[in-house]
């Protein structure tokens, strides 16, 4: 992971792209990149489109990490860390014993 | 890298939460968290949010990278491998020679 | 609609909100609610959706048709008329005899 | 309005497209086409969006709105009715006195 970190930041940098980086606009950049994700399954059921052609799906997969490492990159934030941190947090949300094979949230326990 | 996808895959498992986890919904859910990674921004500036308190830019930004790390596990890709996959296409794309310091996009250039 | 566009700017004058309403965070707001909208569907079929209460739903739906009428005011829109002008753009795009019982995009024909 | 939503269900019946209007994916649709609304802005400042053309702005907003109407009339609801509830909602969420000229969130007052 600390290698793709450094991969992209490379690419920005070689092209002077963090001046465009502020942390506003990627974010809209990730959501950008999540709707292009989802566009694969309009109108489609996850069957249908894992029996066609899945690059585009893999490709826009891969836009929404990397726009998400940028983002981290730039608040200091190591991506292990803030995941673990954020599963711990979700654990105490859902606890196993209460949401176990269900979808409900939290807030409709 | 790996410690965060086996724990990610550990935390959905005691939670028997594969069940609903179709391509389909977890790209609608990436893109749910990236709209409340957005949320954070609404009415703001970069400036304006990262004088305050960014702990729940750093959670939302947590929740995309879960969501799209089950997704390419469920798909069998690794992360450092599509990274670098698109980076390299990303390079066709965006040549340093035409892209340095310009935020067009390649249809417009 | 002429009644809804003079409420929905009614509603922001009494409140002083046109300072924070620039084009740029009026797209955000509407992603933001089309996002809310779309989170009553998130691990639930259209089905499992209707056979609840859809009350969120249409209270989602309605905020994104407010920002969407706000938008249209502040870029001075006619809603009938851009809404009358896509379709006959979509009508060359999809041409009823070869789109007829198909959900392929007109790039895919 | 009314004349509006006859053209937009013409259009589609012509098509018969209905088949593939359920409320999940028109709300997917709705999602999607804000995105692209929001990619107008990327990397821009509302100022820098309103300088040059805007005729992208005028189309994808006219999207969001056929789908939201699309939506609504599978919903059996009236546009002017839901955005008039919405906004006497709204009126007890942000009332006058305590909303005026802030951009605060009802949560946060």
């Amino acid at each position: 992971m600390n290698q793709s970190m450094d991969k992209i930041n490379k690419f920005r940098d070689e092209r002077d792209w963090r001046q465009f980086h502020n942390p506003k606009d990627l974010s809209i950049s990730i959501s950008l990149e999540a709707a292009e994700l989802l566009e694969n399954f309009q109108w489609r059921t996850s069957e249908e489109v894992l029996a066609g052609d899945t690059e585009n799906v893999k490709e826009e997969l891969a836009d929404i990490l990397i726009y998400s490492f940028m983002l981290a990159s730039d608040l200091g934030l190591d991506i292990d860390e803030i995941i673990a941190e954020k599963l711990l947090k979700n654990n105490l949300k859902y606890p196993i014993s209460t949401s176990k094979g269900s979808n409900k949230k939290y807030t409709d326990f």
